[in-house]
């Protein structure tokens, strides 16, 4: 099967509904699109995974608190469906803003707790549109499983929150972050970074690695290793740390006390570009994965 | 196919799964139980429309915003099954409150706008609740029809609007209210009247009724409708109204003037028990029907 592109909810539909009687098992890869090798990974996984690789690519306006971050988020469709067939997608659903909300949106997915900290604090009703354009996709395609990328560690966890809540029948799959070789998660954003922001950048991949060695070596105490890690990022020239925090990988919480795995995760500014990233740390005596915890199956959706 | 009876969400993704491969169209009664002839006409149209009825019975606690009305909800699950039975339904789905809500639920289907008016601003929460469970059921069991009574015509107005922006695939039925012979809504919490109560409860649908005859002889000014509606039902002894509208039939808006179709919905409080009822009305040159209007179909989900 060749890629085809979809721009509208009944099309994909259509194109959808003969596969799933045919038992075949649907993977999805939602993104905003300006792919990349991150984006890649998911995708292979997805391949390797499931027989019909879904990529959707939609700008989700309702994610974006400031209204000129929206306008100039990068959008390179034909490049992105070019880079799609070339991993061997099946499928780009493209809507565009008026597709998926014919009316002003009054129905909301909300989150509560985990959708709150972090990014949540500094972008408020980020999450709500998040959780709310996912579930949407996943009414639209009714995909077996959804691919999220790791680096965008807080989003994963309000999805996981979501669809174990609501049960929704798709298993949810992390994928971990792809960085280059610098470090420097990658990142639709990371083309805005002038040269010298660029060169700048991975100190907030340096700083994550170092939080990871001293808890891994023991410290235990969070507020120490924060204050630490905000003075050694605010020394970046024009980088301005926006959250630095130690938190439980599943809630986002800010944890008292180092005891097990926690979730070290920053955003910062460099200029006018935000950049996101976290590391999974754990004390030597803990799990020795570097990897988030898996979904609790509490429920697997059955076929 | 005889009736089952199933209390998990594995145990009804498990016996439907066979079924939708199988291409049967699946259709959903949701119900709090205390089943009467209302719900019975639900499940006969889900019967002539679709091969297999599900009647899910859930008193679903995150809808009431009082727990003792929770704590005192009629419960007569063996007498439900019977009448589910004898309608011809195939499975009924009875979880309990653990099952439903493993962990304190913190995701939520909000709709805003028509679920803040009537019922909503006198019972906060509750058509959160309701559009909550309502998702969580959709998911489970995937129903093709989803079957509602007219009787809880906001709770219906928010369960379309909700379908509509989240893209779920389900087509939502409405189906009209079922009468006592002296124009008594049928209703679960009808039970709770006393003798003299019951006596007097068809003042509500008497009133609506007039309303209707007045609207159609082309009284067009919904503040002196509502007046004296609200003081013919006071002369009632006992009973109290909680809220008396003219409302648009979509959103529950509350109209200035009455030019097109409108709803009359009425709460009134009949000594500790809460009563809802409505009634489409219209000048005699608009829509002659006295049905609530279909779903706008924007677009029909594709099985």
């Amino acid at each position: 099967m060749s890629l085809s592109v979809v721009a509208t909810i009944d099309g994909m539909r259509r194109t959808l509904a003969p596969l799933r009687r045919e038992g075949k098992v649907i993977g999805l890869v939602p993104t905003m699109g300006a792919l990349h090798a991150g984006h890649g990974r998911l995708m292979e996984l997805a391949r390797r995974e499931t027989d019909c690789v879904v990529v959707s690519v939609f700008v989700n306006p309702t994610q974006f608190n400031d209204q000129q971050d929206y306008a100039k988020y990068p959008r390179t469709l034909p490049r992105d469906v070019e880079f799609c067939q070339a991993l061997g997608a099946e499928l780009v659903f493209a809507p565009d803003a008026a597709e998926m909300y014919p009316q002003p949106a009054t129905s909301f997915v909300e989150v509560a707790g985990v959708s709150e900290r972090l990014c949540g604090e500094f972008r408020p009703g980020h999450f709500r549109g998040v959780a709310t354009v996912v579930a949407k996709l996943f009414h639209i395609v009714q995909p077996d499983r959804a691919y999220f990328g790791e680096k965008d560690a807080q989003q994963l966890a309000v999805i996981r929150r979501m669809v174990r809540d609501l049960d929704i029948p798709v298993t949810v799959v992390g994928v971990p972050t792809v960085r280059e070789p610098d470090g420097l998660a990658l990142s639709s954003r990371n083309q805005r970074l002038s040269p010298e922001e660029r060169s700048l950048a991975p100190a907030v991949y340096r700083t994550l690695q170092r939080i990871r060695s001293r808890i891994a070596d023991g410290a235990g105490d969070p507020r120490e290793i924060r204050q630490d890690a905000v003075a050694e990022l605010e020394r970046v020239p024009g980088m301005r740390v926006e959250y630095l925090e130690i938190v439980d990988p599943e809630e986002m919480r800010p944890v008292g006390r180092i005891e097990g795995p926690v979730l070290a995760a920053a955003a910062v500014w460099l200029g006018s570009t935000r950049l996101i990233d976290n590391q999974l740390c754990a004390p030597a005596n803990a799990s020795p994965s570097g990897r988030l915890p898996p979904e609790k199956a509490l429920r697997r959706p059955t076929k």
